[in-house]
Order: structure tokens, then sequence, then C-alpha cells
């Protein structure tokens, strides 16, 4: 039997994992933030990962739907709030159709989804209904990639404004957003998982729910690479670029 | 076969199954409002009534979880900050326990609901799986008991105030924050319901799924009136009014 870890060797070996399996890795956003990708590619890969944003607050909410402490959901919904908006904000989920509209994708194909991989879609999918089935516990670890978020976030911004003309700086306002954003909820949810992961058990299913969502993440490029860049065999249905 | 009614049909037999089956009805509520209740049976009502309130935002945020429309969950996210309360409001839930502080009710005691009647909190959780469960359409039907709440709000306070000593103006404001925020969230409820329970099929799961709730609200007054009145069997581990 495995013995429990202190709160900090387990934070390090929660960071390890995203050392090691962040989508960060992935040659798809190698080439992507490298300036490597066609206009069309870019625009497959924001018209996909539009699925994602669209779900997140349905994820959140979904943890809400089993927080029975009030001080909790007085904490969580800020991060619904960070996606759809509240007031006068309109949120990260519009800044990332400002994206999709800056690529000159139709604002109805992109909010419809028709367009995107299935792949995809399941792996957004499989994401939401983890956070349904799982303990409270996995399900805030599974939305500690957020710890690793600033670093691509960062490194998108200045990648992409610097390799491609048709990216300016009012398109990449959800990333520069996210800096802040991501870290704040990020310390809250890292807090949790150190307090409440006490024994080895639930320390290992902390770090398998951690590693379930990079699969979530890795899988989206996957599907893109495999559609967009090499073989680039987009399925039947599945968002063509325009030739140029 | 039946046929499809006019949305003013429709929210008249959604009206109809409040003056037929709303808990204002309930010898209960008559005897609560009308101060034939003792201390101790209005501290039984106020301790069990917690476990509705604190599941509500739980039974809101699991109907989000479901909302694919982002204007949608703009919308009805105000529900759960009306009882967790955003930044200087403390909220609803807040207020309720203001009352059972009022009443002497140790607050501990009330938030464990440990002295709750279970069959107060079987038919609670029946209310938060329905709207986890069923359409979106039912789910937001089963809120519409809310068209019928002011009324019963408004006779509280006043038949509440007059009749007991131990009630005063800061007990009821939960009931008073009531009467503004009803109307506001059934509107939109309403309003969807009309728009979108078109069919005969869906206007009958409509107005089934609002008779569902009427017999969860029913239910937990029912549970009250066996264990506090009459014949005042209340279940082993259940709250008992100290003798005065």
């Amino acid at each position: 039997m495995t013995e429990a870890m202190s709160p900090d060797e387990l934070e390090r070996a929660l960071r390890r994992i995203g050392e090691e399996r962040y989508h960060n890795r992935h040659p798809f956003h190698r080439m992507l933030h490298g300036g490597e990708m066609s206009f069309g590619q870019v625009q497959a890969w924001a018209l996909n990962r539009y699925v994602y944003q669209a779900a997140i607050p349905r994820k959140d909410a979904a943890l809400m739907a089993r927080l029975d402490d009030r001080d909790m959901r007085r904490e969580w919904i800020g991060r619904i709030h960070d996606h759809d908006g509240i007031g006068a904000d309109s949120g990260g989920i519009e800044r990332w159709l400002k994206l999709t509209d800056g690529l000159k994708l139709n604002r109805a194909y992109v909010i419809s989804q028709a367009g995107a991989l299935p792949a995809v879609r399941f792996a957004v999918e499989a994401y939401v209904r983890f956070v349904y089935e799982r303990p409270t516990l996995e399900a805030i670890a599974s939305s500690l990639t957020e710890l690793f978020a600033p670093a691509i976030h960062a490194e998108r911004i200045s990648g992409m404004l610097e390799h491609y003309s048709f990216i300016d700086d009012g398109l990449v306002a959800y990333f520069r957003k996210r800096l802040d954003q991501a870290p704040r909820d990020c310390r809250f949810a890292l807090g949790y998982v150190r307090e409440n992961a006490r024994t080895a058990e639930q320390q290992q299913a902390a770090l398998a729910a951690l590693r379930f969502k990079t699969d979530v993440l890795w899988a989206q490029l996957d599907a893109l690479y495999f559609a967009y860049v090499e073989p680039g065999f987009a399925p039947p249905g599945a968002f063509r670029p325009e030739r140029s």
C-alpha cells in the first residue's frame, strides 16, 4: 500500500503531471504558436476549441449542483460568470467568438458546433460527465490544468501575434483575460485538493483526475492534427478550410 | 388525442393547479399563519423548511448544467445568487438562518439537517433529482410554484407578525425579499413554458411537472403535521420541541 503524501508532495506530484502531459507539449500547439499553420488550420482550431469553451459553464454548474457548502458555491460560481459574463461583462465565450469572428468564421456555424470534430465533442462531453459523476474531490482536481494554463496563454499571445498577420490584439483578448482569471481560480481549487486529499487513495484519485483532464485536452489536439495536419483526414461533415 | 392549448389557455391551466394544489391550502399553513401554533411547532417548521431552502441552489445549478444557451444561463444564475448571496448580499439561505436563529435554534444543528424529518428530506431530494433528470421544459415548469408564492408570503408576513410575539420584522426578511424576487423569476420561467410547450404532449408534461412540484411542497407539510400536530409522532432522531 502507498503511503499518503504531505500536501506539498501532493502539489509537486500534481505539477509534475502538467510537465509531462499538458497539451502545450502537443505538436499541434507547437505548430500553432510557432507560426507554422495556415489560416484554415487556425480556423479549424478555433472552431473546435469553441466546443470546449461552450461546455465549461455546464461543467461548473454540474459541480455546483452537488456542493452542499454555500461558501464553496459562492466561490465556484465566479467561474460561470467568467465564461458566461455578468452584467456589462459579456464573458469568455463571447471573447472566444470575437476570435472566431476575426477568423472569418460564421458565428451561427461556430455556435451550432455542426462543423466541429466528433472526437472533440466526445472528449468535451467526457469531461462534463466526469464532473457530473465523480466525487467532488476528483471533479475539483480535474480543474487543475489551470495551474499550467498561464504559461500556454502567454506563449500563445506572443507567438500568434508575432507569426500571423490575421491575428491582432483584439482577437487574443480571451487569453489575456485568462492570465488573471486562471491563477485566481486554481489557487482555490489547489487549496481544496491539498486540504481534502489526505489518504493515499484520495491522493491517487486526485492525480488520476488531473491525468484524465490532460487526456481530454490532448485528445482534442490529436483529432485536430489528424484531421487538419497529417494525414489530414477530416471526417464527413466536419469543417473544411477553403482552398487559398 | 388532446389538442394543443393556446399559450393563454396553458397559462390558465397552470394557474389552476395553484388554486387547487398549492400548499397555502394545507391545514398546517392555515394554523401557522393563523397564530394557532406553539413556539415549538414554528421551530419545527422553520427547521424543516431549511432543508428545502438549502437545496434550491443545487437544483438551479443542476438545471444550468444542461442549458446550452448562454443567455438562459445568464438569466437563471440570478436565482443562485438570490439564495446563496453575492458580494455584500448574504442571500436568502442566510436570511432563513436569521429566522431559525430568532427561533432559538442552534445554527449548526439547523445546517446539519440532523433533526429534519426524513420525509421532508426525501421530498426535497425528489425535487432536485426531478430537475436533474427531466427535460428542460419540465424542469423549468416545476419552478412555477413561484407564481403562487407572493400571496402566501404576504399572508405569512402579516399573519405571523400579528399572531406570534416571538416573530419580529427582522425574522420575516426572507419573505419580504421573496415578494420581489419570485415574480421576476417566474415571469421568465412562465414565458419560457408558454413559448416552448407547444404540442399537447409538451403541455401535459409541463402541467404534470407543476403538479409534481406542488406534491413536493405538500408532502413536506403532511410530514410536519403528522410529526408535530396530529397525531404528533415525530420519528426517531427528529427534532423535539422543548416542553414549555
